[in-house]
């Protein structure tokens, strides 16, 4: 990589991600002001990602702040575009790490808040900014701008300095009708574009999609239409965050003349700040999840957590008929107002089948306008770019390719200059052009139980490797000149029981332990290290041979 | 479940699936005749289907037998419909517990033997059957009916028994122009519906997609399009048994002055039979992979394993730069000629990503006409059902909401009678009206290693935990009088290596468990059951105090 250090002592605008880009999630983006040896940093948003199938038992995944930590000092804030997850989902566990102001929009706020009645102690510094306002954070001077997406109060930030402008998208779309907020504030952005723009940061998620994605408003009257056309039960699973998709279905439930019933703590979270925050009306009633057992079948609508399958939540236990209170049967409708995030399909579908073999229609994305994407499709970058006429294009906020992807259509669409940055790559955006002039340590954090480890570290690494091949252990008691002082003991796990021929494999691993320890000459038994490798390998190869695959082997030597 | 046995004695049409109802792969169905206590069997494919993140470790998935393997005697004979692994891939592990005469037509003859070159000393009784040919299993008379798939000689079977005459399927779709082969031969199955169809087992993957899906000819013409204006390297992958793909990517490759190159083993065999079988040109030529890299880029065009994002397949050690030969750089297109089979989502995107990381374009169906299903829609259902007005419906092949779909749609349509059928019930379909019976074990075998082991008793879901907590082994040494001769010693697999302070976790275990035994009031250390307990005990609840989580824990006690 190029490295071009700007000359000592004048001030840059630099931007580097720990997080967002070259993966869906984990949002957390830096932008620093000063000269290179003495920044002050901005960062927005602090997001976490999920665990997939290399990372076993783990709970969530988040950036890792090392860099910005031995930085701590010259934080000078954090801004949180939106309360997605993805953006916001670390800072209850990192900000202690940070400790730096925070700013937040009243809803964001809120949700952040809610977060903090499960962590007792931890208390966090929010600055509540409200829509459109501009603030100053250090040396930066921060713009919100309003944007659409699928939550309340999502922001772009116009984030000035001295040396100039950058535009930070967040997650957006254009909506001419969010239901929930404005729309994309164009004018804004057109005026910023007036401004000059030296460089847009944009997401990238739908850089592959042609065309502009359809209106809240129109999912609203699609999923009115099912609502009022269903004859038994209907259950409706969505994102608990989209609170315009929660009153849609609240008010298709009330047009169709359903009582509606909320199952699930998430929704039940959201419901309360959505009301705190005047985002769904104070007299929106519900029931708790108990009335739907009584409520005549043609006058009921059940709002339910689970729409990615979650083992626990309450679609999946609906799904295998053993939910406390929500059942299906045949002749109702089931309805996911969502889309199944990459890498949940197998579970998503394990619940769809489990409804469809009680007998309820499933509706999905794939059946109707049942869900919108919240992020911007080709024809909506290109009124960005239009609007805006950014100086170089950062794409984020995406996969590798989708990046890629944003980058090609950029310069079709007459974008100049497009930095391909990844995480950890530092960019000099200002003093222009923008280019990558350095980088910086990242890497991944897990939650696993309750301890935060480097993912490089962490033990889910050993555990992908039990789940392959499981583990043998084996037990050796030894007199202080090597002798065994009793027979030797195994323990195995994640292993068959017995080999092909129907031979217990422990009892094949004792053999060959004892074997290999009686053929050890007797004057370099002395040397317990010999035994236990002697042993560790006898353990190995004789599962390799009654079972073809290799387990970990580890040996314990006890002296007596 | 209802069950109405018949009249002793009195012959019956019965049908039951040990795999492929309600699941994706690993297709078995049974059809006997005789009276209920002297059935015959004729057994439909015999297929396999992949592990997903349940069964960490297992190679394959293979139904239960034993329901079969209990009537071995009474089974005339396996019909194999084509030679996709889901309805073939099971022959060579399991008919050694079924010994019955297997009938194929050559091309899945064909393939069946080259598996059969990495199983020395398995020799099957297969009888090639010609494409349209007729022919007797026992007390069945077996009538091979062309259909159109994603692989060369697909076949529909025509089943008749002294009662009636039943429709099976197998994996089918329309193709007015499926490339290699004949399309569906709809004039048959019109005459078999004017003979009187009693049933038709039919394929479900796609029942919930409106209209007809396009012809092969279709993606072939639109293949050719794309390899045509690419102006670098050009490299696809595509599942290696669709020959007609292979050669209309081959062709193509000719018309833009491209020589072909083939990587990975799995399209080396297919090729090989498809010139064997005459499906593919004897001229047809191609280099091995180490041309690649001295062939002019825009002269070359590689055919690659690796669709599904396989990790040792060709795609995935391209798109991770580390293939022996075969490498893209900017400007390089990649076509994903396939469908990304649900589960493999994350496996394929990082495949993707990888590529799209290099520089290459990456082009799969959602960006153009480069695959097509193989199985048939909304439009292609109506129709055989117009073709063959049958008495009854069984849906087969498919998920439950697939099955479910296609029931509905069927009614819908006018079919006047649909069994709603799953693994293991035994439906008799005649004499008529069909209805479910009875019900048949069914489970699943894992291959894991080189152990064939039912999947409940199998050491996979002991991995799956493993996966999630890791491990602990204590291993104690005890006198008779249970006092410890020496200090206890463990190791952890899977487990952070220290606590949220920093402190050891193995010594935490190792203190918890000597404060644990020296409680045990002398007496009862006896029984060393009660110092093993003792110090399970408190092992787990020293690890869940110090990570919140709760390992398998195991002790071994060495008494000397």
């Amino acid at each position: 990589m190029a490295r071009r250090p700007a000359s000592k002592g004048a001030d840059e605008l630099a931007f580097v991600a720990l997080g967002g880009i070259g993966e869906i999630g984990m949002n957390l983006y830096l932008y620093g002001f000063g000269p290179p040896q003495d920044r002050r940093w901005l960062m927005v948003d602090l997001g976490i990602t999920f665990p997939g199938v290399d990372e076993p038992g783990v709970d969530v995944i988040m950036p890792d702040t090392r860099f910005i930590e031995e930085n701590r000092a010259d934080l000078v804030g954090i801004v949180l575009t939106h309360a997605h997850e993805d953006h916001f989902g670390a800072v209850v566990d990192l900000w202690p790490r940070l400790k730096a102001p925070i700013f937040a929009t009243p809803f964001t706020a809120a949700l952040l808040r809610a977060k903090l009645e499960e962590r007792p102690g931890l208390k966090l510094p929010i600055t509540e900014v409200p829509l459109g306002s501009r603030f100053a954070a250090g040396p930066f001077d921060v713009e919100l701008v309003t944007v659409a997406h699928s939550i309340p109060e999502p922001n772009a930030l116009a984030i000035r300095t001295p040396l100039g402008l950058v535009v930070h998208t967040g997650d957006w779309k254009l909506d001419p009708d969010p239901l929930i907020g404005q729309p994309t504030d164009e004018a804004r952005l057109a005026a910023l574009g007036e401004e000059g723009v030296d460089a847009l940061v944009c997401d990238s998620t739908n850089a592959m999609r042609e065309g502009i994605s359809p209106s809240e408003a129109e999912v609203a009257r699609s999923l009115a239409g099912i609502i009022e056309r269903a004859e038994q039960r209907v259950i409706v699973t969505t994102f608990a965050s989209n609170v315009a998709r929660i009153r849609s279905i609240a008010e298709a439930a009330r047009s169709a003349g359903r009582d509606i019933v909320i199952a699930g703590r998430a929704l039940h979270r959201v419901i309360a700040v959505g009301q705190e925050t005047g985002y769904l009306p104070a007299n929106l009633k519900f029931h708790d999840q108990d009335a739907y057992g009584y409520l005549d079948r043609r006058h009921v609508l059940a709002i339910c957590t689970g729409s990615q399958g979650e083992p626990r939540a309450a679609m999946a236990r609906i799904a295998e008929d053993s939910h406390p209170s929500v059942s299906v049967a045949a002749g109702d409708t089931v309805i996911f107002s969502s889309r199944t995030i990459p890498g949940n399909e197998k579970a998503v579908g394990r619940v769809q089948n489990g409804l469809a073999g009680l007998g309820a229609r499933v509706v999905t994305d794939a059946e109707g306008l049942v869900h919108v994407t919240g992020h911007p499709r080709r024809g909506e970058l290109k009124r960005i770019y239009e609007l805006t006429r950014p100086r170089a294009l950062i794409p984020m906020h995406g996969e590798i390719r989708h990046l890629e992807e944003q980058g090609r259509f950029a310069r079709a669409q007459g974008v100049g200059h497009v930095v391909a940055a990844r995480n950890g790559t530092l960019v000099r955006i200002l003093p222009g052009p923008a280019a990558i002039v350095d980088d910086v340590p990242v890497g991944r954090i897990h939650r696993d139980g309750n301890i935060l480890i480097d993912a490089e570290d962490g033990p889910a690494r050993q555990r992908r490797r039990l789940s392959f091949a499981g583990i043998v252990v084996v037990s050796l008691v030894v007199e202080r000149d090597g002798r065994l002082a009793a027979d030797p003991e195994v323990v195995t796990d994640g292993l068959p029981g017995v080999n092909a021929d129907g031979v217990e494999i422990e009892t094949l691993i004792l053999d060959a332990v004892e074997d290999a320890i009686e053929s050890i000459p007797r004057a370099r038994r002395k040397d317990h290290s010999v035994v236990r490798e002697a042993a560790q390998r006898a353990a190995r190869s004789a599962v390799n041979e009654a079972w073809g695959k290799k387990p970990i082997c580890k040996v314990m030597v006890t002296v007596v």
